[in-house]
């Protein structure tokens, strides 16, 4: 293999790909990318750590010789990234080495061949679609605060995706709270399996979504794989196994009856709550809402820290009572509100509560309170 | 005590004093800023952790009854952090608290009696002189890269300072490496006593000097303890104990008679000795470098990521032989070298090698080689 590519150029799909590369591998190959350049001109990348695969093809300044090889990812991405702005690398094999040229450097890493690369073997995905890169985003963060981190329940450790009649609904949850993001059911997403996208490749989607923000993302899936094709041709693509179980049936935890309604500025709620929780510790990360007729007051008492309160002028007509919340739980929450309302829909001070920006917002959270 | 200081104010002399205390204390007050509120109208912030103190002075909006009263550093720094910006922040103790108002938060913090609070005893400082903020700040930023970290060779655990006849020099080591800071002698310290500043006060001050940088700094010292004074009355104040502990006499280790002279521009070689160093490994750091009539060549072997060489131009007309040193160190002080040139005197690949911008240079270094 012979190869010449701009440095930007393979810095930039080096910087895709060397991410899904665990730093850690017991299996040599692992490490690796795998590099192959085409008689057409074009090279492509791929790295896989046997659950997550991308795939990326660049442009070449030429193809001297066709070929493929695989060599450290995170060798290969620092040597790119150390080179000068504007060079020009040329990537040779020889006698198990691969020579890497630009300007006056001169690198030869040790190989491991291409055929002992692992690849994911997709199947049939017989369920298509497209959504927009910036719907597909906003999917995301509004949900993926909510994934569980607990490894025991690796049922929860993703975002589960399901149709409905009319929609596609992305939900994730550790137990303490739940979020949603509902939209419009795309054409082709009909019959779709239930799914459960794991927690890296969604953060690995999330950071190509940026550099695609104006075009639409192919989504191929069965029930067991699920593929993400970003940029057309000369794009990228991540192929992710799904995980393996059940997600719990979510709608039985968000609530329907809560009848008290309060309405804040989410900007200054968060502030408040931030404040107010800077003297929560580990052991008392409950900060207490007391609400009263448009009035509440943030307060947080820690046997160590001392006390903190806050008052906020809020929209509440309804009975005053006292609730608790997780501090962090509900600044996550808060974070994913844009504009000037929020809405919490309250029972009392044991039942879960639901937040949204509106009754039109696609995103929904559920919270569960802590007794303060 | 009760005074009101805008929260700007208070957020900037919190975030000097908040990093002289250590995030774990086995003793509560040190945790603790002492905060004192005179009938002047000025507010002192104190912080310690035994062996480095700091005080600050900064105007209060008022001060409606003097007092004093200590609170957790930390603690009053996130509230201040979090406060909105333009808020006055009124202090005020009562039954064994601290009351912080601002805006619509109030927060109760646990105190500690001032009384308690330890004070670093200066005792006499005879030798007194000035140096500008701008100089001191080159000075340490020439030398404590070299400062060693092993705990067990505390002596090396610092800036050794000492006069001459006709200078103040600053050296440090870690048998590695050595840097060396030469200026002219200060008015004022003659007879000075040698002294080895702790890298926690070395750090500590550097942060503050980017503050005053076109002010003069007070020193007074004795042979146990150093004052830093900047920015005068409404200044800060460091004082910190002095390393008991003998400095080598370090000398004796800068080479004299090194006869094959380098010539290179810092920033290629930066550049070049960064990229071929990225093949290196814990185990392998050297970089050997071969030098040639007007050529040096780098180059990097490691048994696991391959080889690296690059080849550079330099001003070099000794007989060529090859040397090796360690990537990191060699790094640390190349950054150090502004302007287009830096000189390295070499002997053989076994001694050690001085390096300089040029003979003009208030900095000089000492690097030992490796073997490659």
């Amino acid at each position: 293999m012979k190869a010449t590519i701009e440095r930007a150029t393979l810095l930039r799909c080096l910087s895709h790909v060397q991410s899904v590369v665990e730093r850690r591998n017991t299996i040599p190959i692992l490490s690796n990318v795998l590099i192959e350049a085409s008689g057409s001109g074009s090279v492509r990348l791929m790295a896989t750590d046997l659950d997550l695969q991308v795939v990326e093809h660049l442009p070449a300044v030429s193809v001297e010789a066709p070929g493929a090889i695989t060599v450290s990812a995170h060798l290969l991405f620092d040597i790119a990234r150390k080179l000068p702005d504007g060079s020009q690398v040329s990537l040779q094999t020889a006698e198990n080495r691969l020579v890497i040229k630009a300007g006056r450097s001169r690198f030869q890493l040790p190989t491991l061949p291409r055929d002992d690369f692992p690849v994911i073997i997709e199947g049939d995905l017989p369920t298509s679609f497209e959504v927009p890169a910036a719907t597909l985003a906003q999917l995301i963060d509004r949900t993926r605060f909510a994934i569980s981190t607990e490894e025991t329940r690796y049922y929860l450790n993703g975002i589960f995706l399901h149709v409905s009649e009319e929609e596609l609904k992305a939900a994730a949850t550790d137990g303490h709270r739940l979020a949603r993001f509902t939209l419009a059911k795309p054409e082709g997403a009909d019959g779709m399996p239930d799914v459960i996208v794991p927690r890296k490749c969604v953060g690995e989607l999330r950071k190509l979504l940026d550099e695609h923000g104006d075009s639409n993302v192919s989504i191929d899936l069965s029930a067991s794989k699920i593929r993400f094709s970003l940029g057309g041709e000369e794009g990228v693509v991540l192929t992710s196994k799904l995980i393996d179980g059940t997600f719990p049936d979510y709608n039985r935890v968000i609530p329907t009856g809560n009848d008290k309604l309060l309405r804040l500025d989410p900007k200054s709620f968060y502030e408040a709550v931030d404040r107010v929780a800077t003297i929560a510790t580990e052991k008392t990360r409950a900060v207490k809402m007391a609400l009263e007729t448009d009035r509440v007051t943030l307060s947080v008492t820690s046997p160590d820290n001392g006390t903190a309160a806050e008052e906020l002028p809020a929209d509440y007509g309804s009975t005053g009572f006292e609730i608790g919340f997780n501090a962090t739980y509900l600044k996550d929450i808060l974070n994913q509100i844009d504009g000037d309302n929020v809405e919490l829909h309250l029972a009392d001070a044991g039942a879960p509560t639901l937040i949204r920006q509106s009754d039109k917002s696609p995103a929904l959270y559920v919270l569960m309170p802590m007794r303060v």
